[in-house]
């Protein structure tokens, strides 16, 4: 930026100066999400170097919006922006960002500074960070904590990836039976540093430590201090600490939890789950479906062109290979395609047509899989069901093509072989689409994955040789 | 069922009696949905008619695995079962059924047995099923209500679908700001029969009952009597009461919110909206993004042949539309296809490669704009992003193409022909991924829903366009 626009910007700031109440109110649009125009701002003040201005920027952010912030800065104007995080705002700062910019940003924080935001941190979100450290960095920062929150964060990564171990934080309130409300609360007030930052249930323990009931913070609230907590508590679904990710979010939402205890195989409570870590897993679960239906996987927020390139070609090289395989059933029917060029233009219709039933087919069976609301008990009665959608609509489109065929080419024999040929790509579809996803699923494969592959496969491979092998017989 | 195999029935029964404790070790699978095999087994025991059988069956199940239960039955069973369902269950299975399921089932609840459970239910729950009654049921459930619930249903349903005054629950605990922690907790002791049954803040009023903060639950319980409110609320997040569901759940996510006051215009408080919910909404959300990018719409989970055909005929409707049009650009060229034979081959390769690589652009810019992660701030940048990868892979894969035409074909020129082909096809596939859904929300469209449609005709247009055109002038 030239000097003359420096002072020009200058000359802005002095005539109308932004009380920090003014910036909050800038920095959100109407629906709580970053103001565009704030962006240019912070990067405006990175360049000038204007260090004031950052400070009154960044100040009038929630830590939430600072790592929404960082996505939308370039890598350069980031690294520059990191030194001037406020260090009691770091630890969100951390939670919050995308892991790739977390991986970028994590090297320009001083081990001591990062030891210190871990240290305030949960030990779920913790480890998360320390996980996408490099080595070297990790052996210093780790060095640098006390031992217990270490030991917290090691044991922590000792779990496997998106299993309910990794997910949960070791910080939990526990019971006795035998105490009352009035204990618990004298108990509670005494511990008030030791214990988690919020907690919404009382986990009531047995003498081995294995949760026998929860009993929630409001039941604790308006009970007379006489209570035993056993007459106050309720049943826990106890989640194994080696439960998939996926399945814990599935016991939330169908039992609406808010926390839940996890505990060792032999029934110990190790931690607890909260359900403000489900909300994020379910959008990541669903975020993964949605990509892999679309044959694309995660590059991540800020991925480099390379990186976004390696998401897409395989995918792609697998679209050709099969759709490869698809068009040599054209070859042997080349003389007949010469001479009547007419299905030259509906051989991609009768391909496109049943490849887009057959994805509406597999896409609801999918997310029907991933809700559980398909199961063996009911597969028979859906399957019946999508063949008779597909006949149907097969039915429909069939003659609609059919009719407009007769329109262009007035040639009743070639609309009655196009009709015949979408009415059997539909079922072709229904069946594919219904049954890929459910066969994937039976042999422990994610439907989501590679159902589009196959069914895709299968419309434009039947639709081609139905297209071509019916005209052949009634055309030729 | 005939008689003898009752008989049958009854002999292994008795041979191998069920104590409750096995029936429940059986209801579920290991990953805690419901074990396909207890559908049959309730599903036989409404043919015999064997109520205590029924009632060991369904009382070994928590209500949302009944609601899920029901999922699974045909609707004859279905209906059969609702009077067996326990009146002290009923509340909660029927806040957890999908809604065509709910609204047959609701035909068969006596009105007073419904107005009974609905005063058990919050307000926003209860708002929901009242919604799925017919009209005149609605009337007469509602007139054996007392007075204070049936006003709370009544300006729940006030309020638009999918807005935060529907999701929200009246029932909130509210304190005054000179109030201190002993206050509060005496005052939830006394009320203890009047507050919701869960509740996770305290929200600090205003002497105009607006919210000025929120003392969360666990804070008050670890903070000694004297202490005043004012000093351990923490600042609150107003929800309008009109803010649409969708953002609502954006705010939640990104604040990691337990629970928001929601307020009304003046912002008074009116009501609280808990995460739980959230997680229903988040879950509807993307639900209906996978179905809008796969061109299909809910059916729910029971819906008829005719209803899943409503769901799906549209869009195919509009495909036929779209492609039929794309293939047009094929006419114009007809003789040179009828020639040259090995176009016919390499025309559904292109296109279908071409609409592969936009839908992968295209979802994932969909869902970088439902995540705010695309906006005005970085959508250029973004933008030039996308048309980098699609040259790249474009070139990739059309190299690959022609290096396999060459092997088939031995036709240098015709290899150069389909090369070029891809890298125009990817080209628009690229523009059109990225700038269709951007296009469609900057003029408030929902990106999901129509974007594949643009992206697919563009991709087969240009594709067949690019591939028969550059045949034209090298070829012939």
């Amino acid at each position: 930026m030239s000097r003359e626009s420096d002072d020009l910007a200058d000359l802005v700031k002095t005539e109308a100066p932004e009380a920090e109440e003014d910036l909050e109110d800038l920095a959100l649009g109407e629906d709580y999400a970053l103001n565009p125009e704030y962006v240019p701002m912070v990067a405006d003040a990175l360049d000038r170097g204007d260090t004031e201005r950052l400070r009154e920027l960044l100040g009038a952010l929630h830590p939430a919006d600072i790592a929404d912030l960082m996505g939308f800065l370039s890598w350069e104007d980031r690294e520059e922006l990191v030194p001037h995080l406020d260090p009691e705002a770091l630890p969100e700062i951390l939670s919050e960002l995308d892991t790739d910019i977390r991986e970028e940003v994590l090297e320009h924080v001083p081990s001591a500074t990062l030891a210190r935001a871990l240290g305030e941190m949960d030990s779920d979100d913790a480890a998360d960070v320390v996980d996408d450290l490099e080595e070297d960095k990790r052996a210093q920062v780790l060095a640098a904590m006390p031992e217990v929150e270490r030991a917290a964060i090691e044991s922590s990564l000792g779990y496997e990836d998106e299993t309910a171990g990794r997910l949960m934080q070791r910080e939990v309130v526990a019971a006795p039976q035998f105490w009352t409300v009035g204990q618990a609360i004298d108990h509670l007030r005494r511990e008030s540093d030791e214990l988690p930052e919020l907690f919404f249930d009382i986990y009531v323990v047995d003498p081995a430590y294995k949760p026998v009931g929860a009993a929630p913070v409001s039941h604790l609230l308006r009970s007379r201090r006489d209570v035993p907590l056993a007459q106050i508590m309720e049943p826990v679904t106890e989640i194994p600490v080696d439960m998939d990710q996926e399945e814990v979010a599935y016991i939330f939402n169908k039992y609406h939890l808010i926390s839940a205890p996890v505990v060792e195989p032999g029934g110990r409570l190790v931690g607890q789950i909260t359900v403000d870590d489900i909300v994020g897993v379910i959008q990541d679960e669903t975020e993964e479906d949605i990509l892999a239906l679309a044959g694309v996987s995660d590059a991540g927020r800020d991925a480099d062109i390379l990186g976004i390139v390696r998401s897409r070609l395989p995918w792609l090289v697998i679209n050709l290979i099969t759709e490869a395989i698809a068009v040599t059933v054209i070859g042997p029917f080349q003389d007949m395609v010469s001479k009547i060029v007419a299905l030259v233009m509906l051989m991609p219709i009768v391909s496109s047509l049943g490849g887009n039933a057959g994805t509406q087919a597999l896409t609801v069976a999918v997310r029907a899989i991933a809700s559980r609301e398909l199961s063996p008990a009911n597969a028979y009665r859906v399957i019946l069901r999508e063949l008779a959608v597909g006949m149907f609509n097969g039915v429909a489109m069939g003659s609609l093509l059919g009719l407009g065929s007769w329109f262009l080419w007035h040639d009743p024999k070639l609309s009655l072989v196009v009709g015949l040929a979408i009415i059997a790509n539909f079922f072709v579809a229904a069946l594919g689409g219904i049954l890929a996803p459910i066969m994937l699923d039976r042999f422990g494969r994610d439907p989501a994955v590679s159902s589009s592959v196959v069914v895709t496969f299968m419309t434009d491979f039947f639709g081609f040789l139905a297209l071509l092998g019916i005209a052949a017989l009634i055309l030729l």
